[in-house]
């Protein structure tokens, strides 16, 4: 199959690679040339513009950081969308806010092609490894063309709804994990505090009402579960600004959904704490150091 | 064994009966009349006093609702301290904060008796069941005096440490589950009111990031886990008063040790909000109806 | 003087007549043809474009909404960036972000055209009364050229510093207005339940550490002083959207400069909790009402 | 007039000296043995218990920091409600909780006296001048007979109303201020940050609706205010920890009347922070210090 691919870098490289190992042809596109030309030793043919790389596919697949990049890379004359072809469909894979999505699923429309809004969870080591849970938004008969496709580069694809699904579930997900995370972090800070041991603290937990998947994948403390971002000086995992990033993109969902959501908000604060401290770029759960910066010394 | 009981309500009744069950002789004690009848239709002996309770067990129990009931129950002339034997274990399964905990142990080894703090996860199904979790602090020998005692209860008991771990390493459970269920709430909240299907929402949150305890048993939303509160009108399971209660101590834990517990407080807040809704003595999870109060009719 | 003015609207509408009956010559623009009409009656003169008002001008001003109308107004073919004389100067009196502010004065600075970020507190009567506070980010010299047509539209003309500063300590002043409303309405819906007088919270308060604006301009209980929102079934006053829109901004420049804002993180939840009881266009003390609404029946 | 005065340290000390200076024959009880002593030596006689210093006067004076000392100092055999003489007033101007306020006004009715609760506002330098604002619950013809001590004390004399409305007005006040400081901090932390001359920011807030005594009396940066506790390394004026105590009987309040009080409680935990850094016995106002600890070198 002929693939476009815009967005080749942390996430979309790994991904792209997948594809061309799969025996599909690629061509991508980066504003980082660097990018491009690892893949381009894999097989890959790079393209000048987001345009070409989107003219060049029966499927395109876009995989980029914010909001802001898709529109750059969607609209104006150099723009994907300008370059797709009349029955093409392009599979937006990055994490935005659902009202961009639908902004380009219109224009994407009225080219006479079709789109599917296609988050991910699972971070760069799932996207090497092609295990990645991908949500998908979109009409179920052209996610069904794409099954072998994303099948290359994910073990769970799931069919959320109609276009804008994909992303308001992902979001619904991570607003639980970005909360539960921070929740964790003040239960370790507490009980490790109160004289508790870290290891009788995780193992209640764990078999009790406080178990969760940042329990069980990130505890704050070193010496608990191997793969800890703890054990390796936090570092990611998924990092604490790409938390901070979604927990806003939610936000910005309740504002336009009209649901109020204090706990997120305030998490967001605490991320915010820790960006500030110099941890943007460790895991998320680094949360637990802010938070641990203000017991050391005043026993 | 000749067990004293001080406590047998909604908890304290199926615990003592558990124990009758399994052959031991107690003698009850309740302000209520009522609670100790029922028991003594099943064979125990009823006590006029905390104190009466306490000198007729070689281990005293007792599990009360609140710190201020321990404090009535143990302290002055006629409280279970005064009546316990020398050489008694008094083991208080209470959730308390555990700075009464403390206090209570220094009047009871000043009798020459031991003490350990127990308190459950569980709530009142898992208490008529005999299957709570027990966590336990104080010395290691008096606790394996007791397990005979203790397994008639409940399936897991953990060490957890010297005296006062027991209510610590339940508190930081209890912030974890307070807390994620207020997550889960906003999750669900935002996701439906942005056009999700609630089945899809649980299926991809179960199997990724977001999956947690809370998720599990008592999903907001009616229709996709037969025994959540949220099928049953949100009939408990465990009371929002409760919930409530319990983020007060951790309050006061991180008060007294000086850790600082936002996402705690602000939690306690929305469960404050359900409980004015008049929820108090549903399923936490109510805490999702009050946030669906601010969307309803909101289009 | 030549002014074209873009945006007429609740505020920039009675600004610009007082210009008019200052003896200034406006061209001005609107969406909305009715808000032009309404002051071409007044003798000023209807553009067909943001650009065609910018090039009718010595100053040219601009009072939208939000920074995607500035945007929408500033850039592109039609745009009053386009439009702008050389030597003359842009005073966007809106309240954006610092961000945005920024770009434009960079493209105004590329066109030979000074600018002057300047947004007003003082709402639609201050804007009628020509009472506004004006709090101008931007060259002195700039400014001092600019005196005469501010004073026609406010009674306090603050430099606040280069370009941007307008912008950051309005932004600032919004942050304790928003939050300490927020308090104002906690302490009067507490204390009205625990029993207190509202007369005699209000006197105290007046007296005391609680004084502040919000309390002496709007406090949230009828009866007490006969301007107050809460005497006129909460009538703006300032609107709830626009203390709610504010914070948003607030929030956005904590991100930029890496400052946790928790407060005003938890403050705008409760204004997007009012705004979801409908409260959206009624003035933001209704957060009082939001409040109250936990309270009412819950004896 | 001859008055039983318990409770001489920070705040009753100078107080006490006021009502000696002012011709009262006073008998003073303390804890603190030296605390007597000062005021031994202008004239007080020194008790030996509460009960005797109760049994000593017409009128009975305790200030005392907590509501649990309040309950050791008037109840037990030993207490002051053991020597009240009937038809004498106990004045109790502790800020504590109104639960406890209304328990002790029982036991004093009880014995045939009156009670009035009279907290006051205004720290240890209006306690020394005589200057503090004094919040009265109680029988206004119970109140009128203690005018004259009172005016000693205090410049404002304020009947809140009946028994308990004392505290409930000291604490809705204290909401507010607690809450308003907190987010003089973040407007400052931000607009500093963000390149603002702080003279600036406190002329146009001072002049805006951020206007507030927070504002006013203790800007949280050096250089704006002479009396500002910023410019004298953050000395108290009134000490975090005692904000932090008042924002907890606050929320106690808020509990017993089912009043959620969001704000109060993240307000609450900033000033946790806050004491978590070092900083309990400083000005209230260090809460702007704790928010700067995380955005010195984040540039």
């Amino acid at each position: 199959m002929r693939v476009g691919f815009i967005g080749v870098g942390t996430m979309g490289g790994p991904m792209a690679a997948n594809l061309i190992r799969a025996g599909h042809a690629l061509t991508v596109y980066d504003v980082v040339p660097a990018a491009m030309e690892a893949l381009v030793g894999q097989g890959a043919r790079a393209a000048g513009s987001p345009r070409e790389a989107a003219a060049a596919g029966e499927t395109v697949i876009s995989m980029l950081p914010a909001s802001r990049h898709v529109v750059a890379a969607m609209f104006g004359p150099d723009g994907a969308i300008e370059g797709l072809r009349p029955g093409a469909t392009l599979i937006d894979m990055s994490t935005i806010d659902p009202g961009t999505t639908r902004r380009v699923a219109e224009a994407v429309g009225a080219k006479g092609a079709r789109m599917l809004d296609a988050p991910v969870s699972g971070s760069s080591t799932g996207a090497t490894a092609g295990t990645l849970t991908i949500m998908v938004g979109g009409d179920l008969a052209t996610l069904n063309g794409q099954r072998d496709l994303l099948g290359a580069m994910g073990t769970n694809v799931i069919h959320c709804g109609p276009i804008g699904m994909g992303e308001t579930v992902k979001l619904a997900n991570n607003l639980v994990s970005g909360v539960t995370m921070a929740a964790v972090a003040e239960a370790f800070t507490l009980g490790v505090k109160a004289g508790a041991d870290p290891r009788i603290l995780f193992e209640v937990m764990s078999k009790s009402s406080a178990n969760c998947w940042s329990l069980q994948t990130r505890p704050p403390v070193a010496g608990l579960v191997p793969t800890s971002p703890a054990d390796h000086d936090f570092a990611p995992g998924f990092m604490t600004e790409l938390m901070h990033k979604d927990l806003g993109l939610i936000l910005a969902a309740g504002e336009e959904f009209k649901v109020p959501l204090a706990m997120t908000a305030l998490a967001r604060q605490l991320y915010a704490m820790t960006i500030a401290q110099g941890h943007g770029r460790k895991d998320f759960s680094a949360v637990a150091k802010m938070l641990e910066s203000f017991t050391s010394g005043n026993d």
